[in-house]
């Protein structure tokens, strides 16, 4: 009796710790950063509502996130350098590292075997192994001076294995190929002054940096690296009085519909309309301030645009037929960021100062749910782990 | 010490459902239908291998799936009418119903909440609650005569909570729109003569139904109804012998890059090359055989093509850019069906004959792995849950 009593205990705390954890499917999961307190909420798109609120971060004020291909697992950039791999099914930190001293971003592989990490300081990026986190390759950006090399910006993955970035302080962009284990690195020097910030088309062929140093931007042909980077948009900002900036528009909120893309003005209260066959520009929406996010509802119909300082009270919602807005909302200030579900029947937009998220229905344009969160930033869904370059 | 004993044994008897189940993410999964047998294989991508067999599901011989939101479930839609949902994580039938006499593929709404089914007999479309399968709303179609009513294919979801499909003996396009609850049923008629398959683009836009019984396609868009149907690539097939049609190909693995729709040419040796803009035939690709299958990797680069009978033991790779054929794969007889992963690095494809799903590594063009079946026929992995139209 007793060695029964035994093998069940054993057995039962064998199981404990998956009792603890969550048995479901991650397909409706995502991440709320909460920036201020250094933690996280684990939500449930489907009933909208937290699952787990997870401490001990580090500085999450710039975080951005990225997942495994199986979709249980978060991977977490922090401002301070931070590396963490969140559980998503039983609310833990499966790994943490801190992995350099001021980073700003990351992506993962096509493969989701390696997860690599933007720097600004040290300069340059490092790639990990997604299971463990262990150290893969230490790729040096190009030295500034005897004390510092560049900051590294616009981090993406690319299909066949490859990581594409640019160096902020020398004007270059590299392709870092990973494809069989062996790096293989592409360097592209005089591409622009300080890139700040890249993003690829959704289907990984066209990576584009956003220049702060000068008007246009630099263009790369991933199928053609060969014909080197290019300048396009040259004429954009030429001659205008640029507004000063208080935040720095994000490009990886990158909106396609159809063959039009949307970009935010850097300094203009404008988003940039940009024919990508030649990626010559069309046209330009006055906007009610600086954009930030200017992103696309899945199926390409909408674009939702957000603003910075003093404007973050305010989205807009942009029809594309028409490139009328639709829709103006007030929501409070601090609004940093929006995240559509994956089939974009709703968006969840994060309201810093009223601590809390916000869910809109993106026919009805009407609120449908709201969830409680402390100075709520970055929002990732899980699906991103099926997209390029997100 | 009976109580405590009792107790324990009921608390373990609670979790040893879950004991029996995978506590793992659902990202990375799939389902490999066994036609001959009525079976499923479940699937890991990573590790590309079976996770469980599931029997009893009844006549899966041109059997499709759709998933949840959450990717936990998968709904499979058998030839025999059979509706049955399938617990990846168990591997367990959570529920099945026989909802038809005759079906042809199903679709899961924008929301996730609705499944609808395509019925040949009795001839409608049947939406049900992607909870329990408890019946919503049963659409049935134009009778043909006082017996029967028209069959119906080409079923797709659209947005904003909408169903697209065709009928095949009355050529029509019905938009069946569910948004708040209660149907709203728009009808096209005179559309063309047996429309046997429609797609819609990957943006939820354009449904387009294939014609069997005349030239050309129908075209409808979806953001303005009111246009009506039109006829595109009217031109084609006009005047050409057509060869004896074996197998009618799939629209549903409709391929777009870029700006440039793939389509297979019914009764011909062609891959159709079609210029989205205004929808124009700008070119034919000379294929093996006629082609069934014809997908695009989720990055544009390629297509990959299968065929009909006497020509299904070969898969071709077409090279968007230059339109040429790079790659002609033998893999054996009855090569039935393809699937990327959802970043695109790798294919799995069903070898009826040879009783295997083999997969390619898409960039070197390489056999990585090959996993038993038994008549192994359709491949559907879970991303599918956040795409719009599939």
């Amino acid at each position: 009796m007793k060695r029964l009593l035994l093998a069940v205990f054993l057995l039962f705390s064998t199981l404990s710790v998956s009792a603890q954890c969550l048995l479901r499917g991650t397909g409706d999961m995502g991440v709320i950063i909460e920036r201020a307190s250094g933690s996280v909420q684990v939500v449930d798109t489907t009933l909208k509502k937290a699952l787990f609120h997870i401490t001990g971060l580090g500085d999450l004020s710039h975080a951005s996130v990225v997942y495994s291909r199986d979709e249980r697992y978060a991977y977490i950039f922090g401002r301070d350098g931070g590396l963490s791999k969140i559980d998503l099914l039983c609310g833990t930190v499966a790994k943490r590292i801190v992995q350099g001293g001021n980073s700003i971003g990351g992506a993962i592989s096509q493969d989701g075997k390696l997860i690599a990490v933007s720097n600004y300081v040290p300069g340059g990026v490092k790639v990990f192994s997604s299971a463990d986190l262990s150290l893969v390759v230490d790729v040096e950006s190009t030295p500034v001076n005897d004390e510092r090399r560049s900051k590294t910006v616009g981090l993406v993955d690319a299909p066949g294995q490859h990581f594409v970035f640019s160096l902020y302080d020398t004007g270059e962009i590299w392709v870092l190929g990973l494809k069989g284990g062996k790096p293989e690195l592409q360097k592209f020097k005089n591409i622009g002054k300080q890139p700040y910030d890249g993003l690829i088309t959704p289907d990984g062929r066209y990576y584009i940096a956003g220049l702060f140093g000068e008007d246009g931007m630099a263009m790369l042909d991933l199928w053609h690296t060969e014909k080197g980077v290019t300048r396009i948009m040259d004429h954009y900002g030429k001659g205008e009085q640029k507004l000063p900036v208080y935040k720095m528009p994000h490009l990886e909120g990158w909106a396609m519909a159809g063959d039009t893309a949307f970009l935010p003005a850097v300094g203009h209260h404008e988003v940039l309309v940009v024919d990508r066959n030649g990626w010559n520009e069309k046209g330009r929406i006055q906007v009610h301030g600086q954009p930030v996010f200017v992103m696309a509802r899945p199926d390409g119909r909408q674009i939702w645009v957000n603003f910075a300082f003093p404007d973050n009270d305010t989205v807009q919602v942009i029809d594309v037929e028409t490139m009328q807005i639709v829709k103006t909302l007030t929501l409070g200030s601090g609004v940093l960021h929006m995240e559509f579900t994956p089939r974009g029947e709703e968006v969840w937009i994060s309201v810093r100062d009223k601590d809390k998220v916000v869910v809109f229905d993106t026919d009805t344009l009407e609120q449908t749910a709201e969830l409680p969160a402390t100075k709520p930033s970055g929002i990732f869904f899980t699906a991103r782990a099926h997209k390029i370059g997100l």
